[in-house]
């Protein structure tokens, strides 16, 4: 398939790297600032230099990405809320002129999931959202090939860099402040990482789940009760491991609703997850229950997310 | 969709019961000595009955049921090895019709998937086999949808009664003949154990995962390594017990072959699932390791993951 890649961030930019390989060529990538177009497909070399040495991946306006040529939309500009734009509009825009969208943005499919779907109706284009729950974790295609009539509850860990921090605090007895210090040190963590630890990214990530679980898309994130790890003391995690338990950023969905805090679980149990792996638990009716867990953030691990929903567009 | 099932185990009988919640009907289900067929559907409880009384699900002859009039054959038989009939020229005859065929047999998939293939190259029918490996764990499709280009290596425990014994070995300290006979009891193990306890049962599912890694249906059980449970001592476990491992029996599909045996792994490792559950990693080249895992058998949970697999014929 031909896409066109709107954000050339990391997820976009590892889309642009790996499309070849998946069999599909990238025709038009834009930045916040420009577009690169070409219809025999872009060499992804070039245009990463160029963003490299330039910040910007070609000459052409960023809106002219939306009109190329292409099969499917990948937006992967970085999520907003409320009204989730310009995500919102890119997808979209996508969608009149009857081409797929696949989103790593979860903004339009956590605040807008009624209108997008209303928008996927009026055209011949299918929206797709894999990669924005769990990076290459495939918890929205196995709830659809399950069918969400068939599933109750949808929960995990699905925030890495509230993981990583819990994890941290556990393992050598430090308090939130030093880890986070470190995690930022490392990477993991941004230099303002309330999105992920005040569980925001993950009560994101229930919202979709919820939305796909009720069908009706009901739920944004102002009806998720949402609690963070900011007030977890390193001395309730001492006091859990004496029990043999640890605690978890643990976001559940339903179809009555999203709720995220920190719970105590059992130290070896299946959702106690290390680092910054994430696992998406499945309840089903007739099957009990399934864990899927990987890798939920990265580059090129929320492209391979992305790649494989392209590769399931009709 | 309208489904043919052919047999009436467990697992065929479960689809004939949550077909309908699925939005499918069953038009005809046949046994090894009688079919039942009605155009309009057939009722669940009724054929069940008479089933459960008469010993045979109907009137008809079994063979009347390939020529019935579906969409899709679901063929539930029991696996054989070798030529992996009938349930091949059952799958064949489907494929013939140019009907789709959902396979929960191992047998045609493990020891003739070249064959399997070219019948479908022939016909506009699809051959699906979620339900082959690991229950209700999306194996298959996870496979596909990453594709196997993708992949490296697929293992895991895919034996519950198997994972059963020497989890109760090492929790219990007790011996293998012990266990064995306690599953028996509990309906774990069969009389016959043998295909379980040898790792037979894992190597097929692995010579399934290993042909679609490698696209050409190269392999069947014979060019698997297998090695059993049956001699793994009970001192063993304790001994691995003591260095904070375990013993299970994990099964290895890449595209150069095949391998099952008793392997020692963390005790609290992803791999140390407990009891009758499977778990299935997926190694891949840009997103990492993948961990599945969930009820690998049953009748509901197999007939899930076959009502899957339907939904996502084209």
């Amino acid at each position: 398939m031909r896409l066109a890649v709107i954000g050339a961030g990391a997820v976009g930019r590892s889309v642009l790297d790996l499309a070849g390989e998946y069999g599909h060529s990238v025709v038009a990538i834009a930045d916040s600032e420009s577009a690169a177009i070409d219809p025999e497909g872009l060499d992804s070399e070039t245009v990463l230099a160029r963003k490299d040495e330039e910040g910007r991946v070609g000459s052409a306006d960023p809106d002219e990405a939306i009109d190329a040529e292409y099969d499917a939309l990948v937006e992967a500009t970085p999520t907003t809320l409320g009204d989730a734009e310009p995500g919102f509009s890119h997808a979209l825009g996508a969608l009149e002129r009857d081409r797929h969208v696949v989103l790593a943005n979860k903004g339009p499919v956590a605040e807008r999931y009624g209108d997008l779907r209303a928008a996927e109706r009026a055209s011949t284009g299918e929206v797709r959202f894999e990669a924005t729950v769990g990076g290459a974790i495939p918890a929205i295609s196995t709830i659809e090939d399950f069918g969400p009539d068939h599933i109750t509850a949808a929960r995990g860990v699905l925030n890495g860099t509230a993981n990583f921090i819990l994890t941290r605090m556990a393992a050598e007895g430090l308090d939130y402040e030093h880890v986070l210090a470190e995690a930022q040190d490392l990477g993991v963590a941004e230099a303002d990482p309330s999105f992920d630890v005040q569980g925001t990214d993950a009560a994101l990530k229930c919202v979709i789940m919820a939305n796909v679980l009720s069908g009706n898309g009901e739920f944004t994130l102002a009806d998720a009760e949402v609690e963070g790890i900011e007030d977890v003391p390193g001395s309730a995690l001492e006091l859990a491991a004496e029990d043999g338990r640890t605690v978890r950023l643990i976001g559940e969905a339903t179809r009555e609703g999203v709720r995220v805090g920190p719970r105590l679980i059992p130290e070896h149990g299946t959702l106690a997850v290390s680092g910054t792996r994430n696992i998406v638990q499945i309840e089903t009716t007739h099957a009990g229950r399934l864990n899927l867990s990987g890798r939920g953030a990265g580059g090129p691990e929320t492209a391979t997310a992305v790649l494989s929903d392209v590769g399931r567009l009709g």
